[in-house]
């Protein structure tokens, strides 16, 4: 029952990824990953119109799979590793799914790259998934050590979807405060909803706006002594004014105090065996079907010196072409 | 430039089932699989109206993503391993594209199943595509070479799509003729035209019928000496009396000159560590979206021996789930 998920075959990926999909989708992935396990009843009340008999063909389905363990009382465990597996399938989930518009429409594309671009996009939602999925182990653990590791009072999030990162952080730390800024108003409501439910409402305020606006009001960055960029820099690095300008905005607050940036985010074509292919197909879909053309290790530190920071650090992440650039002084 | 791709991680399957799915899409497939490699002038012939530069940055990607290697002269040529990623990206075709409209709407299938059944089909293109991806060493060799094996001089396809495997039968024994049944025109018109321009017409017959119809007609099948069925008899296994029938019709022109049957099928739930996950993804997508209940290896067998076949043997292929039965006597 124990035994490593074997997901040394390509076949055993296919699957985890499809199954975990429709359970997202299905409102039971927290379940799934809970310690503690779940009944058939907790299933119920996820989607309280699907019939019972449905929910056993889909968790025996699960089962089967070794995605999950029936114990004999009737509880239902995700196995062990599934955080592995999960992180794992978000690399299928985002090259087949999140991008779907764009790989199952390249001839599309390449034939006719603006008018494609402005009749296919992707469906946020899974973009948001399964970038979460990739980065609980491809990105997101170092970027979090990183951000606590100077004890910060205040962090500012750019680029913050549902400000997972700062609710997360003050859960952890009860001094911090944090301020997220996304240019989604959907998933700024949905930050707003998630901080009252987790009582966070008084610590954590949410601004939806461009970070481009930074550059004419950097008023939300006050008092911070941190401030967070994960894959957002790259949607602005075209224009490298707006680039610099923010970036300077960053550098004004936080030299004060002695703070850092922690930009995460991506080069091109990396070259590293480990890297290339996924490398190649990030890089090429950002180029090809949105118009984004990464920066590379030495234009984004070129950006940042630009902007006055002296010390640049840049190390590479698991998640192939994916680098953390810690930025200060 | 000749090390093996690195398909242990899921990053690296994730982008080349993308980048193989677009090159698909852009009809050069066959360009990438060509051992002579190829040129950007070929690529160009393969979808005239794709501009120059846009080919040259897919093959950049490709070439950057390992798949494809460039050669100082201008050529370019599929990594030697290509045949080992397709099959491998076939699962993740499979599981993430073909059958897209089932995984993607689970929730509405597990709420009103005939209500979604009739709302979403699969790319019946892709699902052909994928499986052959799969079939090229998940199940496709093994059974030509127990059809071959006997030296047969008519072999009969059932459920034979574009009639793939009767064009690569026949091209390797001209003494042999062959008949593809197939319930849908558009794979039974590309079969005809196929062999047409394969030189393989007076060989090769192509009859569009479902095979249930062999029950009341068994002529198609006369004077077969192998009759060959791939995933396709799962399809009529709900009506015992159909499947009944048409193994006892494939039989009685069987016994005459002592042929077999050679029938690659898939089991439920398998239970092997290598095969339980995609067998589970494959069992539970039949069940639930497609209305189909795949027989165990022991009903196969009994409906094999209730057709009056004495011998029956049971092999278990690459491609977790599928089974072999070679059946005669």
């Amino acid at each position: 029952m124990n035994a490593p998920y074997p997901t040394e075959t390509a076949a055993d990926l296919a699957a985890a990824a499809a199954f975990l999909e429709m359970a997202e989708d299905l409102g039971i992935s927290t379940l799934l990953d809970s310690a503690d396990g779940f009944t058939a009843d907790d299933v119920g009340l996820a989607a309280p119109d699907v019939p019972a008999c449905e929910w056993a063909g889909f968790l025996a389905a699960l089962v089967a799979a070794g995605l999950l363990v029936a114990e004999e009382d009737g509880t239902y465990r995700g196995r062990p590793d599934l955080p592995i597996v999960r992180h794992e399938a978000g690399y299928v989930a985002w090259a087949m799914n999140a991008n779907r518009p764009y790989v199952a429409n390249a001839p599309e594309f390449l034939r006719d790259r603006d008018g494609a671009g402005a009749k296919y996009a992707r469906d946020g939602r899974w973009v948001a998934v399964s970038s979460r999925w990739v980065g609980t182990r491809g990105f997101y653990p170092p970027a979090f050590a990183e951000i606590v590791a100077d004890h910060p009072t205040r962090v500012v999030d750019l680029g913050s979807g549902t400000c997972g990162l700062l609710a997360n952080l003050l859960r952890q730390r009860t001094d911090c405060t944090g301020l997220g800024i996304d240019l989604s108003p959907a998933a700024c409501a949905e930050a707003t909803r998630l901080a009252a439910r987790a009582g966070l409402s008084e610590r954590l305020d949410v601004l939806n706006r461009p970070i481009q606006s930074l550059v004419d009001d950097p008023s939300p960055l006050a008092a911070a002594d941190v401030v967070h960029a994960g894959f957002v820099m790259h949607d602005i690095a075209t224009e490298p004014d707006v680039l610099d300008g923010v970036l300077r905005a960053c550098r004004a607050e936080l030299r004060e105090r002695g703070g850092k940036m922690v930009v995460v985010d991506a080069v091109p074509f990396a070259t590293e065996p480990r890297e290339r292919a996924f490398s190649a197909l990030f890089t090429y879909l950002h180029a090809q079907s949105m118009g984004v053309r990464l920066p590379t290790r030495e234009q984004w530190e070129s950006a940042f010196h630009r902007a006055g920071f002296a010390s640049v650090r840049c190390t590479a992440l698991r998640m192939p072409g994916s680098r953390m650039f810690v930025v200060s002084g």
